[in-house]
């Protein structure tokens, strides 16, 4: 079946590459030349030979536009499975919260030099009858009203999924274009981490009791429902796990999806990501199944106390910058690792070597 | 026998107080009514308590000035044992490399808008005779030029450590009043790990084998002939161990003394201290030896490789901000770690609550 929308998928793909090896290398060797011991600085050392190889240069640049992209959307089985300790109206509720700039990813973006862009591609309102408007370019990629509820039905139809997909595609390059030099995709929506649970127990090949978390917080018996739901999930998922986009389509979602094409967009375009949480590692394993060099442009921002989240970042071999229980999505822990990218930059580019300030190095 | 000196340590020790229960608890509060679920920012949030503690206010302040305080020392043992990597002139070198901005604490405080002090308590240099002038307050604290080398000898004498304990008191002091709101004491002295493992040893009850690392990166021989002088540093230290000035003088140093004084000077005066590395995790127990109340104060910045450092941390009830691998000290870990204190302090401070946002609390 030939299928017009998927040609740009698979160009897109096909861009892939990796990053800079050159830099990476020219990295190492000023790692060593800085007035310290070698090594001493530990994985912020790590971070800096990376930071090189995707930026294509060492020593590596300050970001000058640092972007969050905040996917919402509801879930149905948030619902019909009532696996959230709040309410779906919720998800619309943050999304205005992040619009007048209250919420977490606001108030870390602004103390990190970053601005945040909220994308609503499912949330289940018409915000008018909130008494609320939004921006037309925040519900200029919404597919529909609240994905299916995955537990029972597809999340989405194959073209909604291809929809958002590419959205997500074209999200990455609005910002590329504008100017992003580092992206983080964040995510909103009540019901959400039941979602990524499932495609991560697919993808990772782990049983809901494993991988299903607390999410915001819920009771003993909201767990025993949201896991329950998970495990019917999985068993209409498990035909798909060969197929990313009919996974999508069948038990993932339409933030889930547009998070995809964000992620494989952006290493199209050679422009580094910090991961955030459990939607994100989800959406990471989908994308990595895509195109599997597009881990290269990853850093795992933080791990969350979501089981599901720790099991995505061992099956990508990515090491959390930061692990420290936060469990709120929305790009808040990518946000807070990024002052320790930062730091790894700055050192890189701005210590002396031992010949400018005239330090002896190691006795041989 | 009456010691004039040891009166002012005893009034600042007296003067230690612990932080304010009541701001901890609007804190509790407040945390509750953020637009996010209730610990869903995870350790962040016991972090903006402690912090409000500290501070005396809920919501948090900004900091408006962090201050890093180097103390710099040679250490005899460095010479004589052959303990280090690096060559013992490293020590002055690096002070010049601090007062030339191009070290590596120097560049994390100025991304992280923090300012850098060098303090020469007993560095084993005259500086003219590198040809270079240093500012008179660099040095208007050296006790002696390196302190002794503790494997045979008392690092400092009485009166000298005295000097140097009191030091340290009087430049926190200087801080306070010139307007720090957090301190951080860094560290430079190619020699000083042995002598930070030997009071770590001596405080946490464990052996030489256990504690000494491989400092800026030795080999194995080094490291034997290191371990070996932590052996007989900690033979010499062990009658000492209830007497924590006569433990400074007879194996410590200059510099790990001034940082004791440095600590409680701080506290005396309810300052909040991010500490840094395996020495000042080595002053810290010391401080906590004199007064105990002082730990209240503190926040383990991060964790370095140094196996004394964990186990000082582990004594002192303290969980790393970050874990890292860094091993350079100078302030460097807590200021990689600040970024993130700072992140939960803004969100305490700033984020909105569900009556402001409108958004819906969770489900009873």
């Amino acid at each position: 079946m030939t299928d017009p929308d998927l040609t740009e998928l698979t160009e897109v793909t096909g861009r892939i590459g990796l990053p800079d090896e050159r830099a990476q290398a020219d990295a190492r060797v000023r790692q060593g030349k800085l007035t310290k011991p070698a090594g001493a600085l530990g994985r912020l050392e790590d971070l800096s030979i990376w930071l090189c190889g995707v930026q294509g240069r060492c020593p590596p640049r300050p970001f000058e536009r640092v972007r969050v992209v905040v996917f919402a959307g509801d879930h149905g089985v948030a619902r019909t499975a009532m696996t959230s300790a709040y309410p779906p109206e919720v998800t619309a509720q943050m999304v205005l919260n992040f619009l007048s700039g209250g919420a977490a990813v606001n108030v870390l973006a602004r103390h990190n030099g970053a601005s945040v862009r909220v994308v609503d591609m499912a949330v289940d309102v018409d915000y008018a009858d909130l008494g609320a408007t939004v921006p037309a370019d925040v519900i200029a990629h919404r597919v529909r009203r609240g994905s299916g509820s995955i537990d029972r039905d597809d999340a989405l139809t194959r073209d909604e999924t291809e929809r958002a997909i590419l959205a997500g595609i074209t999200i990455a390059n609005e910002e590329v274009d504008a100017g992003a030099d580092l992206l983080i995709p964040g995510d909103m929506g009540i019901g959400n981490t039941t979602v990524a649970a499932t495609i991560t127990g697919l993808l990772t090949d782990n049983d809901p009791a494993t991988i299903v978390g607390r999410g915001t917080g819920i009771d003993d018996e909201t767990w025993m429902r949201k896991t329950a739901a998970v495990r019917d999930a999985m068993r209409r998922g498990r035909t798909h796990t060969g197929d990313p986009i009919a996974l999508l389509g069948a038990v993932g979602g339409a933030d889930l999806a547009a998070m995809t094409g964000f992620l494989l967009g952006a290493a199209a375009r050679r422009t580094p990501v910090i991961l955030d949480g459990v939607m994100s590692g989800a959406a990471a394993l989908v994308a990595h199944r895509i195109a599997f060099r597009v881990s290269s442009w990853w850093l795992a921002g933080h791990c969350s106390t979501e089981p599901a989240h720790r099991l995505a970042l061992e099956r990508l071999g990515l090491t959390p910058i930061i692990d420290y229980e936060l469990r709120l999505g929305e790009g808040t822990g990518a946000l807070v690792a990024l002052p320790v990218l930062n730091a790894a930059s700055a050192t890189l580019r701005e210590m002396s070597t031992f010949d400018e300030a005239g330090v002896s190095e190691r006795d041989s």
